[in-house]
């Protein structure tokens, strides 16, 4: 049960000149659905990635994180994206090491180029190894299929426990020139800052070099896959990968270029867009939260609030019950771990409705106006600290009956 | 649906001479039950109090921290607790103050002391006023109640969402002289380190000097309250008291006195006893579980990676539904935020069940053994980091489709 989400229709999903995708059926943990999924990129396209920062990071992201330097190193490109469900091929150990290695060793035969022009990603059950044969078995059927207009079709490849496959475009105008970007994510659960069970990739048919690329990524994920959290927890294999294929040249060779701006807005909007289409259909979602501490003295502090917020079960089964519970926010403002807070200054919003003013229950708030905010699948938590300039602002869904279904039977 | 929690009978729990309780029905926020609590306690008693770390600590734990500072200042005595349920008096500002401060008023003038001699305590609904009336209609009919051998109405009248009530004592011969430590505690949601909204009360009829009575409650804590979590909520109210009313003297004068350590040992004992309850009554709670993080380079980590597991509602939710998926557990390990853990050195056992080895499923692991250890109702996960000699233990509940029923529902 999604919030306000719905599948995208291919015609909206536009190509990307130089990104071709394929998908395959693979029967890696299920049969009878698309769970392989081959991109092919054009020589020199541009790539950039950032990835978990869980201790546990799976064998696919080392190796992604791997073969980016390498190619760098050796002045060649990533020629290929190699993506499974099914199996994360996580708490692997060595084996899932030379698992994955073994994938990205087979498709860079078939395509004619060196193992390290190869990221794998995974996504699924840990601590079971990768079904390397049906993988390296459905790789032909996958590159039959490649073509430019396959991305619907690899946003549902790529898909675990969502119910909706996640991608949209971006298409602008620099100086007469097209340029288009489009991206997919898949999540569910698992999702947090540093991200999650969480895979995202975007692509752009514009030029870009290599280190602004990287610029790019990072700023569009701060605000995007960064702000996002479903139940907290943070996977061993989140992803999110930005390819640039060259194939338009708007002529961006660093920040001051007058192109930057426009298309570092399309990226970090379309990441955005992708990031809370996750949350959306977070694992037994009824209701989308923004949550938004403004005046603060610090981003942190901010963040940690907002988190603080996001993260309480409590708070969670409130809006889950449609309950305007408003100490429950309260109670997750004052254990957030920030130092000094003056509670006393603090106000809090629904939507419109100001609910606590300095600290305490603002005497105008009438309950009928709570409730009638907590009715609306979409809310905006507003968390003025009143002693600062900095804000943050991060998404996340209510905690429901279905979460616990769905994570009690997942892997059954 | 508590875990192997039964309650108390009366004749298990030990009058503690000089501390007195009485119980009324105050209608505080629903009719026909216990709701008011009084603790009289004799002349000269000492009092100590570990209290809530949420920066919107609710007015009633300013006030306990204030009088048991005033008493010591003036060379008074603590004479009498005052507990409610119902209402929390938390987020209600000023007035929330004043109220509180109006009970322990009334209180002091029926039980012939002064305000400062008073301690209050409020647990229920946040961002409601007091109901001041109601509670001092009642403080006569408790008052009449006072009884040394109450605990047990106590213990019930203390309860919210407990569904058990929870006490306990400890009987300890020191140089031929009996010593008591009873005491009780009440939970459910919102249980963490730093507490909750938990109360707990534990006292003994030993002389006790102040400043050892501090050490001793809170090294208890350290090892019982501070090592529990529900859901990861830390609430506005929680408060744990330990009483020494001196009518026993065995001689305790500081941590040398010979029976300094059987005395600590009692109470640290009945302090675990008591929070364990507390977890076994959480919200929901299926499954009882232990979580012993061993062999770390400080407690800090170990406490980090404990809690990480503790809080997962991935972790949760398998243990709910009996599946032994240990990878969401490393998973947990990996992402709480230990900065240079070596992955790859790790174990991880489900009671008896070497699980993971050096990082990795370990490859005499079968998944009957660790679905044999899941159907249990109590399970011990320890965590070998193997690179140090420091040790944390927690404890913790699964997390249940009733959890979310029931905090979906609290305030209906």
């Amino acid at each position: 049960m999604a919030v306000n989400l719905f599948p995208p229709a291919a015609a909206d999903l536009k190509p990307v000149a130089g990104v071709r995708l394929g998908v395959a059926q693979a029967n890696i943990r299920k049969p009878d659905r698309k769970d392989l999924l081959v991109v092919s990129l054009a020589h020199d396209a541009t790539v950039s990635g950032v990835f978990t920062k869980n201790r546990f990071c799976a064998a696919p992201v080392q190796i992604c994180k791997a073969h980016l330097d390498a190619v760098q190193r050796d002045a060649l490109s990533i020629r290929a994206l190699l993506v499974n469900t099914g199996n994360a091929n996580a708490g692997t150990g060595e084996r899932g090491y030379e698992d994955a290695m073994a994938t990205c060793t087979m498709l860079a035969a078939l395509l004619s180029c060196k193992p390290e022009q190869v990221m794998p990603f995974s996504t699924g059950v840990i601590l079971e190894p990768l079904p390397v044969d049906r993988i390296i078995a459905g790789m032909p059927f996958a590159i039959d299929d490649l073509a430019e207009d396959n991305w619907l079709d690899a946003a549902e490849a790529i898909m675990t426990t969502d119910t909706v496959p996640k991608a949209a475009s971006r298409v602008i105008q620099i100086d007469g020139k097209t340029v288009t970007v489009t991206g997919m994510s898949k999540g569910a659960g698992m999702i947090k800052p540093n991200m999650a069970t969480m895979l995202g990739f975007m692509a752009t048919d514009a030029k870009v070099p290599q280190a602004l690329l990287d610029t790019m990524l990072k700023r569009a994920t701060d605000q995007s896959f960064n702000c996002i959290t479903v139940d907290g927890d943070t996977s061993t294999n989140d992803s999110l990968i930005l390819i640039a294929s060259g194939k338009v040249d708007p002529g961006i060779v660093d920040e001051n270029s007058p192109a930057y701006a426009a298309l570092q807005e399309a990226i970090t909007s379309l990441a955005q867009e992708l990031a809370q289409k996750v949350v959306r259909d977070g694992e037994g979602a009824t209701k989308f939260m923004t949550i938004t501490v403004e005046n603060g003295v610090s981003r942190e502090e901010c963040r940690r609030i907002a988190y603080s917020v996001a993260h309480s079960p409590l708070v969670k089964t409130a809006f889950y019950a449609s309950d305007p519970n408003l100490g429950r926010i309260l109670a997750a403002i004052g254990y957030a771990d920030v130092e000094d807070l003056d509670v006393s200054r603090l106000n809090l919003y629904l939507d419109d409705v100001w609910v606590a003013k300095n600290g305490e229950r603002n005497p105008e708030y009438r309950e009928e106006d709570g409730q009638r905010v907590m009715q609306q699948s979409e809310i905006t938590i507003r968390i003025d600290l009143a002693r600062g300039n900095d804000a943050v602002t991060v998404w996340t869904c209510d905690l429901s009956h279905d979460y616990v279904s769905i994570n009690a039977d997942y892997r059954s």
